[in-house]
Formats: structure tokens, sequence, C-alpha cells
């Protein structure tokens, strides 16, 4: 058979599943969520086996170090993976939810409330445990998945189908085809996928968008900023920047970017410069490239006029993701807060707050640098759509 | 110059435009509004010579008297859209709505906010308002916008963008090019264009989607389905068909099929003849094309085994834009208005409500038929995205 065929006969699986989804109780999806997580137990050392396959063909191939890393499901990380899942069965539904009632003149009562998707596509580069993470959160959501792996991680994203699917029926689709063409007849597939959700790096989501014709949910990169004003603490300025940069400089929510006002510049840099060195961060403080997500302990430093040149620098070179003012100015906060353009602003707290868990969601799908739909942490109520039910006793219009 | 060097020219002038426009309070946006709407009276003489010369060239060029029809500014439609704009001044602002706040216990507060998209792409054909009428929705909701037009309606387009433009400044960009280069420019501005609205027919609509990398908010078409159960009052379904097929048939919410329990075909189809000959409809009861759009005093119509028959039908054939179910049970009402996958479903009344003013909404950029961002009518809110604002006091990540 051919790609195309494939795919769109699990989208069609995928549709019809979703639909008797629909009719699915809450009980009855948390139930499933948990008969889920004991599934994926039971089945830990074929899964564990066959995450052994795929790390030795990694390694036999080459594959990067950090990519490897990504790929190994550790048991701390299965554990990880397996609590998830009973988190997201304790988390509120939202799907049924009333968002409002109107009564109209016309004689029409209105209710808008929260729907699924109905057929979520899913596409992820080399983390076995995104897989289980998303099919999750879309189960709760009364969503249908299809989900397509990584090449590097098919004999365990294979076993983790295979512990999973006397569960989700076919409200799981799991695509095997290495080919790329299988991507792209997902994300043509008009009315049988709604969204598509790429998890993975930039080349993965520029493909994506550029063959898609279903809409995207997406990611691109996390270029956040930390500017700190002439009226700031020092102290708490670097506290932040501590924080925002060494916690976990491989999160998106990691500041790649420091700006610091002129007037401040000969105080704040040789302090930065000593938090450098002890930290083992490397500062670019000349030849910057504005634009670099370094993901890594490394950053770049820059110094503005004052902070409307700070806001200019973050619409321009920023990703839209997450940016921060440190200041004791509440004017000058509440303007940068307003004019930065990006999916969260801070004032005197620290980028790495971004977070579906930290936001108070319970459980996060991904972070959109979108302003469609989902803006910033996406959670169960991102994973949904609404509709507008509006009854009558014979009412028609005048 | 290059199409792509024009029209990228006017984004970049649309984003700097959109960044200030954020910065202006709700009374000026309204005062701006309320010239806007002067400023094309002012300029009716004018206006009214630009359309008579493109009916001239229309009518010489043998354009379909729909649309040559379309294209007329008439003295009622001229007031019509004036006086929209001045509605539209009338509105709440939904910019800078607080949706939430939440205190964490890490010690940050966060507040979500609504806030422009930022720019906005309006491609649209052959109706003059749409102009005036998206101009004015993007200025309230403080987002720039860039237009492009039908090439049959240069002139008058022309006219109404020099009789407002001293007015918007270059918060409204006018794109004169006719070639379609310049709308796949438009759609492939990431960065520059937050989102692409079409205001069109499917072919438009179609090619604006394979070319886009900007995310695209559309309507496709209407299909929409009336299904008249056993266990309805025939008068009232005969009073909700009417309304729904005779009060505006080019109407996208509209029906173009009805679905008819079979236990009551022997009785109401009868009836449902005898109103189609009062009425001047056509009815399609054989070889029907389940999925055509009539836009006309012509319907489809078909004999179903039972509810959940109807409910198949609708969703495998119907454009998820507006379906209803005439019943008195209300059991399967419930379970109809659940299961079809439309944008709105009704109960005992038209789908001609279907409509931003008669859902209380104020004003409607137009009716989406995606499930992404904007399902259904789309008002104001819908051209607003949201932002987080977190503040702390130096409040880092644990």
């Amino acid at each position: 058979m051919e790609t195309k065929e494939i795919v769109r006969g699990m989208a069609s699986k995928a549709r019809e599943a979703a639909f008797e989804l629909r009719r699915v109780s809450t009980a009855r999806k948390n139930a499933m969520l948990l008969e889920m997580a004991a599934a994926l137990e039971a089945a830990k050392p074929e899964i564990d086996a066959a995450n052994q396959r795929d790390l030795a063909a990694a390694k036999a191939s080459g594959l990067a170090p950090a990519m490897v890393d990504r790929l190994t499901l550790t048991d701390g990380r299965f554990r990880a993976m397996v609590e998830g899942v009973r988190s997201v069965a304790s988390l509120p539904d939202p799907v049924g939810e009333i968002i409002w009632t109107r009564q109209r003149d016309s004689g029409i009562t209105i209710r808008k409330t929260r729907e699924p998707f109905g057929v979520v596509a899913v596409v992820f580069e080399s983390r076995p445990n995104v897989f289980v993470d998303t099919a999750a959160l879309c189960l709760k959501t009364g969503n249908a998945i299809i989900l397509r792996g990584g090449k590097e991680a098919i004999e365990t994203n294979t076993a983790l189908y295979r512990a999973v699917k006397h569960v989700t029926g076919e409200a799981v689709q799991f695509v095997e085809i290495a080919d790329h063409a299988a991507v792209t007849e997902l994300v043509r597939a008009v009315g049988l996928v709604d969204v598509a959700i790429p998890r993975g790096g930039e080349r993965l989501i520029r493909a994506m968008c550029e063959a898609a014709l279903v809409p995207v949910l997406k990611h691109y990169k996390g270029v956040c900023h930390l500017y700190v004003d002439d009226r700031a603490d020092l102290g708490m300025a670097l506290s932040i920047l501590d924080n925002a940069k060494v916690q976990r400089p491989s999160a998106c929510n990691a500041v790649e970017c420091l700006l610091v006002h002129e007037k401040i510049a000969p105080l704040f840099l040789p302090m930065v410069r000593a938090w450098a060195a002890d930290r083992k961060v490397v500062l670019h403080e000349s030849d910057q490239d504005w634009e670099r997500e370094f993901l890594a302990l490394e950053m770049n430093v820059g110094v503005v006029g004052d902070f409307r040149a700070a806001v200019a620098h973050i619409n321009r070179h920023g990703s839209h993701h997450s940016d921060a003012i440190v200041t004791n100015d509440g004017e000058r906060a509440a303007e940068f807060l307003r004019d930065v353009d990006s999916a969260c602003v801070y004032h005197n707290a620290s980028t790495r707050f971004t977070d579906g868990a930290e936001f108070g969601m319970g459980a996060e799908i991904g972070i959109s640098t979108d302003k469609l739909h989902a803006r910033g942490p996406m959670g169960l109520e991102e994973l949904t759509t609404y509709k507008y039910t509006v009854t009558g006793e014979g009412t028609v219009r005048e």
C-alpha cells in the first residue's frame, strides 16, 4: 500500500475513534489512563529491551551523545512517564465545561462549551516519553491521537504502542513508516486531522509548516531575555540571572541573552563576569548572534541605552517566548510588560517559570510561540475547541 | 521593486504601527473610528465615482451578474458600512481584559490578559464593504491590517483607502498589486503577519491555505442541515425549514439539506413538497450531491433510518458549520447536539441564527469552520490573542 493510503486509513480510524471517545464519560477515560499506566509497568521488560536495541543502533550509527541521552529511557524516566499518566487521570476534564450561557431576546438560548478537537497528530523526535505523555493528554481531552516518532526510537515506540494498544484501541494510532512522506500526508489530511503538533527541533517544525494544510501548534525557539534596568536591585538581578541561566540551561525557558542598562553596566557587568567564571558560563560580549538559542552554559550580553531600547531589541531578536525585566520602577515595568510581544513577560521573576505545572495547568503538551489558539504553556484546555449549542422552541430569525 | 519587497515593506510598516497601536487608549481608538466614518461620508462622491468605474469595467468584461451585484456600493450599502464603523466604536474593547489572575505558592502572580494579534492580513474578493468592516474591527482590537481586494474592485478600494488613510496612518495597509503573488507573499511573511483571513470563495481559500506559512482563519462552506425527527412537531419543522431556507438563501447559514426520519417521511414529505411549490424551492430528492452548497432556492432532501443515521450523514457530508434537529425527544436532542461535530448545533431553532450579532458579539469578521482559535462567528474577542504577565519579588524557580 502507498504511504498516503496507510496514513489516511489510520486517520480515518482515528476519526471514528474520536467520535466514540466523545461519548465516553470522564470516569471511564480516567480508568483507561490508569489501565494504561499499569500496562506500561507490566511491559517494562519488553520496553527496556527495545530501548536497548535502539541505543545499540544509535551508538553504532554514531548518533550525537545528546541525542543518545534523549533516547535513553532510564528507570527514573520510565517511572516519571508512568506517574505522568496517573497524574493526568487525576486532573479535571475540560470537555463539556460550559464557558458561558446567553439568553437572547430573539428567544434562543446559547451555550458555549469546551469540546475535543477530534484528531491530533503529534510528530516527535528522539524522546520516547513524548509518545506516552501526549497520548495521555489527548485521551483525557477526548481526542484521538496519531503518533509518529523518530526512526532512531522506532523499537522503543513500537514496544510502548504494543503495551498500551489493548487499552486505547483505535484512539491511539502509531505510524511506523520511517519515510518522511508519512509526515507530509499527516499534515495534509484536511478533514481527518484537526491539528498537528510537532515536538522537536526547528528543522522538523519548518518542514511540517511548509507542507501543512491542517493547522499546526508549534514551539519554534526559546530565545529568552533578561533585561536589567538601571533602577534594579543588582543582587536580585544576579539571583534571577543565575536561576534563569544555570538551573536548567537546556530548557527553552532558560535565558539566552542578558541586556544591561548602560548606566549600571560599569557596576553590574563585572559582577556578571565573576558570576560567569564561578558558574562556568561562557559570555558573548562582542560579535553576538542575537537570535541564537544556546541551550547550554553560554549566553549573549548586550548593553542598551534605556528600557525602550531593550523592548525594541527583544521584539526584534527574541522568539516571543519568555522575557523578563528587573527593575524597581513600577511604571517602566508596566510599559515593558505591555510592549514586549511575548507569550510570557516577567517582572522581577525568573523566566524558568514558563511551564504548564508552574502556571497551575497540571500538565503541558508543549509551549506555543504562536499567537493563534494557544500561546505559552499548553495544558488540557488548549487541547480543546468549543461549540455553540443553540436551543429554541421552534424559534426562527426575524 | 519586486512584489515580495513591496509586500514585506508594507508588512514591516504594519508591524511598527501595531506596536504603536498597542499603546493607544480605547478612547483614542474609538475617536479614530468616528473620524474614519466621517471621512468616508465626506468622500462619498469620489467613492461613488470610483465604484461606477469598476462597475463599467465589470460589465464590459462580462462579469457574472451576481458578482456585479456584490461589487455595487449602493447608497444603502454605503450607509450601512459607515454605520458599521460607528457601531464598532461603541462596542467594548477586549484588549487588556484580564482573563484570570493566579497567585502561586512559588511566589509568582500570573495574569492572563487579552492582547492584539499584531498584524492581520485580510484577502477579500468583490464586496468593497469588507475593506471598511475589517479595518474597523482590526483598529478596535489594536491590530494593524493589510488589505488586498479583488482586482474588479480596485478603483473602489483605492478610493476607500484614500478616504481613510489620513485617519489610520500606517495601521491600514492597502496592497494595490493585482498579481496573485502578492497574496502568496502575504501568507508567507512569518514574523511580520500574525494571521491571514480570507474573505471569499473556496478557490481563494484553498490557494491561500496551500501557500500559507502563517496561520489562516477561514470559512470554507456552509453546507447546513435540518434533521426532522419522527418525534418532531411537523408544523414547527416546516416553519424552521422555511426560515432556514427561504429567508436569505445566499447566506452561509441557510440550510442546504433536509433529512427526514423514515417513519414520518410519508406524512412530512408531501407537506415539504407543497411548501417548496409555494416558495419556489427546487428539491433534489434523488441523485443528490450531498456536499453541494446551493446558496439559492434549491436543496437536497434525504430520508434516514433514525437520528443516529442523521448524525453520521451530517458529520460525513456537512461542512461543520450549523446543523439542526427538530424533535420533542430531549434525550435524542442532547445526543444530536453532543455528537454533531459542528461549530453551531441547534435544537428546535433555525440555523440562520449563526451570526455574530445574533450571538451577542456585536459584530463579526466572519464565521470560522475551523476548530483552532475561533469556531463559528468571530467577533472582536476572536481578533485577539493573550499574554501571561508574571510578577515576583526576585522570585526564582526551585
